[in-house]
């Protein structure tokens, strides 16, 4: 058994690029007492991971030299504490890399789903941030509009599919017209601006006839500023995200605000999925449901091999995917 | 009798200037079926009338040509309503005028305060809005920090005032030392500091070493971003006014959002007085209580005469007042 592992070369200043990561072989981990041996089968690739990179956020700074942190699905196959046994499948807070050892009470046992991938998408943190933020923080209403950055992504995708399945308008604004395309044609929204093309304030009005009452915001920047417009009196902005900013060296603000946040008196809330963990049973429920009657589709994006996660983010960064992107370390038991 | 008018001349792109308006006799208006006739006694100067010339925001534009409009506190000198009478003094939507004409049923009558200066002041808009942002918006509790920018003004000072009575830290934020020691030794707030010295981020934290809870904003632009930095995680900021863009060209927004936002899981909400008109009965008694019992300290700031009423408002936008700006146009009755 060999072991391999991606190490941050260098903190980013700018674009994130594969010089930034180094991937070598190191020796094996050997559990001490209290703790599990793990092999990764797969692991998270967020958007969220760019900004960790930035400095201390909700989670400590990343430092030259670091393993990537990551969020991973593991295989048990050691184990030296009494809570974990040899093949059973956990969640953890984990590295790039093929095995890692960690303290046992620091890994969560996940439940029997199959496919395990779906244990990082719908069921996952992406699907507990879309329930979460749209539902606790952006409490839509049926009939309303809720408008979606970053649609076609992991949260995005669910969000707007949540948002139907309560009854609500959902537009969508993801980069390029294929991807919009998709983003009606597969996830069922009912329109999907393009944010690349110019015009995007005239857009959102055109596809918001009855304006906006819940902007779920992934992204930030000149997109948040269009939005802002766009908001009806008492709308809600779901801040869960800043994507347009993280690769940023020169970061904007949105330059209606707080004007428009007065005038129109909205309220924007920002939101950590850990933060609802005491109701992540119920979102799991709500989430099966939907999966089950077939008013959520899940779309898995996943990318083959440890040695391509430095590109697999790189291109989650610029947009590549669709649907939850993850890479593949090992297979399932 | 005579009737005086100010016109809004021009609509002003940057600066205001006295240049903006124009001071004219007119005829004096006669009450039709269902209206009155007013003297003006007191007018209200408020940041908000500049944004009320950059269009259309909670109220309809104003244009070139237009009186200019106010919020104004008002004798009745003839009825043609038996809603109102002879010697009544009511608060109306009205303009910059010694007369005026209004439908009796757009005028609100006043209690019997005395002095009537109050009705505008800490039993007025600037109390109501300071009232109701602070408690029902921004929602602090005995032991945490509330931060306020323009400290020294009708709401800033009321806001520090009231959230000393709840038993919290309070810092203010205001233009020139003189300032914020009238801040500190006339209002009592633990600390004020001054945006105009560079450093502001530092001397905030300096201010307030268990970070901020509740932020009242009424400026905007870099002190609004100076201060995310210095929010506490679950902190509000309570969306008031922007007044450092309303005479600017070139709005910035805070460059530090949406990330902070998400990271700290900051909620910042907008509000108008009146939506919270249903609390009003229960802000004025709680401000008298407060008011009887020497907790809040009562500053008004007259300016004298119609005429000055452009000057009055320039220098309101430039900070010149301490507490509640005001134009006394005639006198009580």
């Amino acid at each position: 058994m060999t072991n391999r592992q991606i190490v941050v070369a260098e903190l980013p200043k700018g674009a994130l690029t594969p010089d930034h990561f180094t991937l070598s072989e190191i020796a094996m981990p050997e559990p001490a007492e209290g703790e599990v041996l793990l092999r990764t089968i797969l692991m998270s690739i967020d958007a969220a991971n760019r900004s960790w990179l930035q400095g201390a956020t909700y989670r400590d700074a990343v430092h030259a030299g670091d393993p990537m942190p990551t969020y991973a699905i593991c295989e048990v196959i050691d184990s030296r504490s009494p809570r974990l046994a040899k093949g059973d499948i956990v969640a953890a807070e984990s590295s790039w890399s093929t095995y890692v050892t960690r303290p046992a009470h620091k890994c969560q046992k996940m439940p029997d789903v199959k496919p395990l991938q779906h244990l990082l998408s719908v069921y996952g943190i992406a699907g507990k941030t879309a329930f979460h933020g749209l539902i606790t923080v952006g409490r839509p209403v049926t009939g309303e509009t809720v408008l979606v950055s970053a649609a076609a992504g992991s949260v995005g995708s669910l969000v707007g599919q949540i948002a139907k399945a309560l009854g609500c308008r959902v537009v969508g604004i993801a980069g390029g017209a294929e991807k919009c395309a998709w983003v009606t044609r597969e996830l069922g929204f009912d329109a999907c601006v393009d944010y690349r093309e110019p015009g995007l304030g005239k857009a959102l009005r055109a596809a918001c006839p009855d304006g906006v009452d819940v902007y779920f915001d992934n992204v930030g920047g000149p997109v948040l500023e269009a939005a802002l417009f766009a908001m009806n009196t008492r709308g809600r902005v779901v801040c869960c995200g800043a994507v347009s900013q993280y690769d940023s060296t020169a970061p904007s603000g949105p330059r209606n605000l707080p004007g428009l946040v007065v005038v129109k008196r909205l309220r924007m809330e920002g939101f950590i999925v850990m933060d609802f963990a005491q109701d992540d049973a119920k979102a799991v429920r709500a989430l099966q449901t939907w999966v089950s009657n077939g008013q959520i589709k899940v779309f898995e994006d996943v990318v083959e091999g440890l040695e391509n996660a430095p590109a697999a983010l790189i291109g989650l960064l610029a947009g590549e995917n669709r649907g939850k992107r993850m890479v593949r370390v090992g297979p399932d038991p």
